[in-house]
């Protein structure tokens, strides 16, 4: 092989977005780098460098014609950070090709969102700050009439990847009791983070706060609705962290305007979301802007998480950050492709 | 003595508020218990019950002459939570009378609220609700321009009572480096906790969160100002959690208003706040109406820590939970009454 | 007063054990130092020097007389780090003027050996590295007949103090559920730390690992024995690291040798044990020689907390590193002084 | 396929070793279990059972031409913990076969006993016992002349797998700066933990206590030798947790007879150690016979673990607890198998 070409098509990502200057100078120490930042990469140049590819970094369809023509390749890094359907996850398996995205880089600045807005929709912070401004303030105990102690509250969880775990480790010392609901993990895992595995209707039954961190899957959409709100204690708060598609939105909010709950989105079943859309006037909901994954540092850790894993890779070691593709769960997960970073 | 009084003399509080019926039993266990709620205990009524009372709970005035006549009195104990100047505290703690209070029971729900508002500040979480109620709201990156993580930002407490403590336990998962001012404290305290003693320039120069938790001495009033707050970082986070008095409040709001910080405040110079008070429409403010501390569960330790703690004193046991008045630093201290709870 | 003298009379400490160059040049720095230390200082140098003595460091007797002769006097500093009878505890506290000693200097090094000792019971690491001397060593499982995981297993604390407060800290990775017997302390104290309260047979029957910090009161001189050893569960591990006087020695002794129970000791009721003593030879039993606390760190702790708290008495304001004699629980406690360092 | 075969071919384990009656009753419930405890499954038996064969839990050699009779086969589960060369970890992962152990099982209770050892080297608790009994006993600070305190000790780590995170976290509470030294894993997984990356040298050099549970590799056999011990600071502790092989055993021992540090070791060359070794006698050395992980608790741990994954990969999922053999290294693991549980 004459040549050892980085092939990186990040879209909707660029570059300058996932890494900084540091980041961008190991990138260019893995090999000799080929970029397309303003379009995809097209066709025809993706199949000329195929054979002297040892790296890609992007979202290229690589089905097994494809695979079949890069002798080289060791790893393709997702940087958008869900899998797509556009390559043969087997083949690539089959022919030792790691496939792997740093989707965890969104876990830290989203559970610590959550934790914000857990405390935020317990003592009522926000809605407190509205009523100042409204002239309608209470102080002292008149002010806390329909606010609840984050700290000790029991604390319900849906779904225990990344996002879940590292939420939380950051209330550890709130001291809560905290149940999870996740079918695709053993009791042991929720236990070894002093959790109590739990069934969906226990996590709204016995919880004053619920998080939903849980994916998509073709199994789950929707799965969260008004039964399931009818089972939370009056009060409640209840916060959708992930994708829109796995509560019924419309009977969320009409718990929350019921007053039978609160609740905190940062998601929203068609975004950007319209502007007559009434969602936007609902007492008691905490309305964010899918705003709380996509921050700068974020970004930057997609970038460091790719390096870094691309760099054991070619020393013959496996990936230490990222998460690898698993053809068979790959296949369950439905995510919407990103348009705007 | 054929008697052994309680004088209960709570107003502002009463019994019912800071007394879950668990603890007014074991309130009752400790003697003969007369109460004066609806109104101050009259002078006379507390004459003639000095000499059989062992034990007074409110903040009925004890000057020496009062003390003289009250020979099997053990301890005095504040249950509104600021020591007034109606006691002769040398004189107590010559006669081996105990004048403690509660205080520290607030400390837990305002340390709590603090952790909210500090990341709220950071991640712009209400101001960004705000947004997206008036249609202006960002997505994605685009709505995390003016943020910053709060995790792993320097942090600084101004002031490390029970207050500052319980903020820096809550925070240890965010992994903060934590510089903290508090003048009567030796270092090793400071140190003990993981934090770096500072002084106040530092903590203001080199924090992108700044807590204050100080209580107004006579020395300290309006210590925080114009001059401190240009020492901020643009775009960093200010929140005021204890009194008022302690910073130049104008000062702090044109600090914010120019853009330079944040800021959430729970306390204002004059409270309740006037109706056109145009601290109501300050953008960057995060307001909160005194509302942080007074919850529920915090009344309620009140008068549990009251309780356990008279129990260890007729037992001939020092207190363990209530904070003990020091004669030398009561007299520097300057709150105002509470006059509403 | 023309003088401001430091009065240092530390035997058995020396000021080169208990402080650093540098604690010592602040020493230095708070008056005009006066030392006796190849003996204790003379009477009528001592009573000489009161009238502009300022702070004293060190055993000296203090009565109520030689108080009224000491008008600037601030402080008494305990450097041996008990309480004696020798000072008029109430009169200094009628005076104002703080008697400390910083006894919680020993604890960190206690506590930390005590985690030690109690993992070598439980996993019998002492034992193994004696049976491999001896070649009677097992492998794998078969080494590990007679132990059990620390990890996970009930614990109880008897006494709350400092070194029972800085043990539990250091244990809570391991998960232990931990009671705690302690009857000076409200419930309260011991739920925030996360632990039990419980009775003293509560501690002894439920706990796997008995640890005992308590001091010696007039009250409880051998109040652990045959009764509680026979409640723990065979195999149990117990561990005395305060004062030998608290458990029956030689029923503890009988506990282990039965092989009913494991055990280790910091300390005996005759220091140094005699050559001939059968303690020597027990099986079962980890030997300490009363060696837990007396770490060189521990010795310039006690400097530098003294210092550190003489430096804010002499500011006006409170200490806060060293307890303060209590009146009332002085004279409760019944300690022997130290006669070797 | 009319049957529904889980092979269980175990040995050195027994099914009754490793699983408690509960876990058992998993296993049963997951196919038709065919069971070869008193020896190796014969190879005719495993030839028969292949074609219906679901699970195999055991070290039963797989070579390709086996995985390729065995269509529905959906995981090997190794119990033994060591990935033996018997199988062909390519051909399996081609197939979507999942090749797996719970290797971890083992690492609780050695980090468990590496704290207890590595506080025993620091504070010198086994060599006091020692001492005691031998009449030589040191009181006090005395005692304590070749001690330090293990809090806030420098502490370094070779190898950074389930072993050195779990002891990790362990000592937390201690504070110690921890330098990690493991070329397979990038910086980002140790500064997560807290650790600083460090070369081998920096860790010998900074650190009061070295701790080793690196693996052996066909790369770093006997990589720690007289150079590195020549680094450490006079009366440092070394721990050597892991395998022989990855020090030059002569050497250590050298270091250690020489007074320059102290160590500990829970294995040798060549077990079980005969009955003449010198090594019995080496003072300041803590021997112990390749214990530390085969607790009883941690063999259950195994069984657990395994049949909890088989769970999940037989509903589709991948397993969580496992595990996964890497075709790329396990070829470079070198580990005998167990000859003795």
């Amino acid at each position: 092989m004459s040549r050892k070409i980085v092939l990186v098509d990040p879209l909707p990502r660029t570059l300058d977005l996932i890494m900084t200057p540091e980041v961008r100078a190991r990138l260019e120490a893995l090999g000799e780098i080929v970029i397309s930042e303003d379009r995809p990469m097209p066709d025809d140049q993706v199949d000329a460098l195929l054979p002297d590819t040892i790296l890609i970094f992007g979202q290229t369809a690589m089905p097994r014609e494809r695979l079949d023509r890069a002798p080289n390749l060791k790893a393709i890094v997702n940087v958008e950070s869900n899998f797509l359907p556009n390559i043969d996850y087997q083949a690539a398996q089959d022919r030792g090709i790691w496939v792997i995205t740093p989707a965890s880089a969104f876990a830290a600045p989203v559970a610590e969102a959550a934790v914000g807005m857990a405390i935020d929709l317990a003592r009522g912070i926000t809605e407190a700050d509205r009523a100042f401004r409204a002239g309608t303030e209470d102080y002292g105990l008149a002010g806390n009439a329909a606010t609840f102690r984050f700290a000790g509250a029991p604390v319900g969880i849906v779904g225990f990847g990344d996002l879940g775990r590292q939420f939380r480790e950051l209330i550890r010392p709130f001291k809560n009791e905290v149940r999870v609901f996740d079918p695709w993990l053993p009791a042991e895992i929720l236990e070894r983070a002093d959790c109590r595995p739990a069934t969906l209707d226990e996590v709204f039954q016995e919880s004053r706060v619920v998080v939903v961190f849980a994916s998509v899957t073709s199994e789950n959409e929707g799965f969260i609705g008004a039964r399931e709100f009818s089972l939370m204690q009056p009060g409640s708060a209840f916060l959708l962290m992930s994708r829109a598609a796995v509560v019924n939105f419309p009977e969320m909010l009409e718990a929350v305007r019921s007053g039978h709950i609160r609740a905190a989105t940062d998601v929203f079943p068609d975004e950007p979301v319209a502007a007559d859309d009434p969602v936007r006037q609902v007492p008691g909901l905490l309305l964010s802007a899918h705003r709380t994954g996509g921050t700068l540092d974020a970004f930057h850790a997609i970038g460091a998480m790719a390096v870094a894993d691309a760099e054991l890779i070619l020393r013959g070691l496996p990936p230490q950050l990222c998460r690898r593709a698993d053809p068979a769960t790959a296949a369950r997960l439905r995510s919407k492709p990103v348009s705007v970073s």
